[in-house]
């Protein structure tokens, strides 16, 4: 492929822009690829893996020439890393993003650019438990969708170059509003995580008899839990910028969760039998 | 190992009641193995697997001889079967089950034995998604729980039989009483269930902007919401059979979801964390 920035600086080499990095190198598709991060022991393995051509911890340095700043950092941390970087970056500078919200972001960054500067806000539907430069590998996002969400300081051009780039990983490239975005993950992403979070939460101390009921959980207890494991700061942080959305979500599942319990309360066997049917139902379209 | 019981008759030689047929017959902890089933076609299966010496349909032929009857057919059929089998069993058998209620199973079971049998209800947690005579293996058991409730009819030489006969499968066995058993479960295994099935029961038709919100979800909602695959008569039996103890979990639930409810919609930070945080305690201390 050809030549699509003169130079990508990437705001967060983990496992995300790590990743993406592997592709832009390998396909050609930046000059030169730059690291800004915190820590110079990431960096450094960044260096090494060959994610980036440069390192730095300085945001000023990293913005110089950079036509396209990526932002893989938490999400809540992008304004302050994206105002520090405005005054140094070429007029015409495209900014992207791989946050799992997005008319936050959009709504917290287009204040911050330059006349001439394009927002392009992306969330790459991907991940792994592991993080940091080390876990970036080149498969990632093949087959996963990536959702472009266009806003008013979206420039064609810069949504089809960016498109442009996150095809080239093999990934499955959608386009839509970044309300429409953050409706969807609150029910698909965000309102999983807060149910088995808070069944994980509910159990974490419950004893009958002297013993800690969820020891005697089996595979059922292990799966419906897993995702409890993940970083509170990061749910804390989606919590926060996607919080409308998230609402809605809960009070779409608290009726489902009513009407199991007054199926429960009430013994009725035939509602009872319609409700977990309807639950298996979403599983046998789900694949 | 020496013989336990002259004749053992499994009712319903499926997946939990083939695999511990598997163990009494390589072990000769019984005389014989008689299965009692619907389907011949299970049955034959059973035969032809060397699962059971002979096969029938008819209660009363399965019930004679039988010095043990293990009830392995789902919970609510327990009260029919052994009542039809009583009037044949000689007249100080030791009646057994698998069932995953132990309350229910002993008030409905006792007043139906002839005053010298006894009762030793039992559920080992264990399980898998396969069923049948086909699906039964000899490790089923090895390394699970295998929580064994005396009662009133429950006499000790009984119950030291069935403990050793379920050792025999490397099951860990534990005693505990049933109303105890119950409010366990309701919590580590039936709460789980249909906190997953809820949210199944939410997405499954849910759309934003003309999508198929679940159609976005990935790893996390899957994990979620894998056994909102259940079978929704095995469910509902388990939510009429143990309504007070699970109405107990749901309530627990009920607790914790509301408190993330209140901290997304208060946007308090700290409390989300707070809250994240124990969901992820208890994944830490569940291996």
């Amino acid at each position: 492929m050809s030549q699509l920035f003169r130079q990508l600086t990437i705001c967060g080499v983990g496992l995300i822009g790590g990743s993406l990095a592997l592709t832009v190198r390998k396909e050609g598709l930046a000059g030169r690829v730059v690291g800004l991060g915190r820590s110079q022991a990431n960096l450094d393995i960044a260096l090494a893996r060959g994610l980036v051509d440069s390192a730095t911890r300085d945001p000023a340095e990293a913005a110089r020439g950079a036509d396209l700043v990526l932002l893989a950092t938490p999400v809540m941390t992008f304004p302050s890393t994206l105002a520090a970087m405005v005054p140094h970056l070429p007029a015409d500078a495209v900014v992207t993003d791989v946050g799992s919200v997005k008319s936050w972001v959009v709504r917290e960054l287009e204040p911050l650019l330059g006349p001439a500067m394009a927002l392009v806000a992306v969330h790459p539907v991907a991940g792994k438990e592991t993080t940091g430069a080390s876990a970036a590998e080149e498969d990632l996002f093949a087959g996963r969708r990536v959702i472009v969400t266009p806003s008013t300081r979206s420039t064609p051009a810069a949504v089809e170059k960016i498109e442009t780039l996150w095809r080239a990983t093999r990934a499955q490239v959608e386009r839509m509003a970044p309300e429409v975005h953050d409706a969807i993950l609150a029910r698909a992403s965000h309102l999983p995580q807060i149910v088995a979070s808070a069944l994980g939460a509910a159990l974490a101390d419950e004893q009958v008899d002297g013993r800690w009921a969820a020891g005697f959980g089996a595979g059922g207890l292990r799966d419906t839990t897993r995702i409890a494991a993940s970083s509170p700061e990061i749910w804390r942080d989606i919590c926060l910028t996607n919080r409308a959305a998230i609402l809605q979500g809960l009070a779409l599942y608290r009726g489902a969760f009513d009407q199991f319990a007054r199926a429960v309360e009430t013994a009725d066997a035939e509602g009872l039998v319609r409700l977990f049917e309807q639950g298996r139902r979403m599983r046998e379209r789900f694949k």
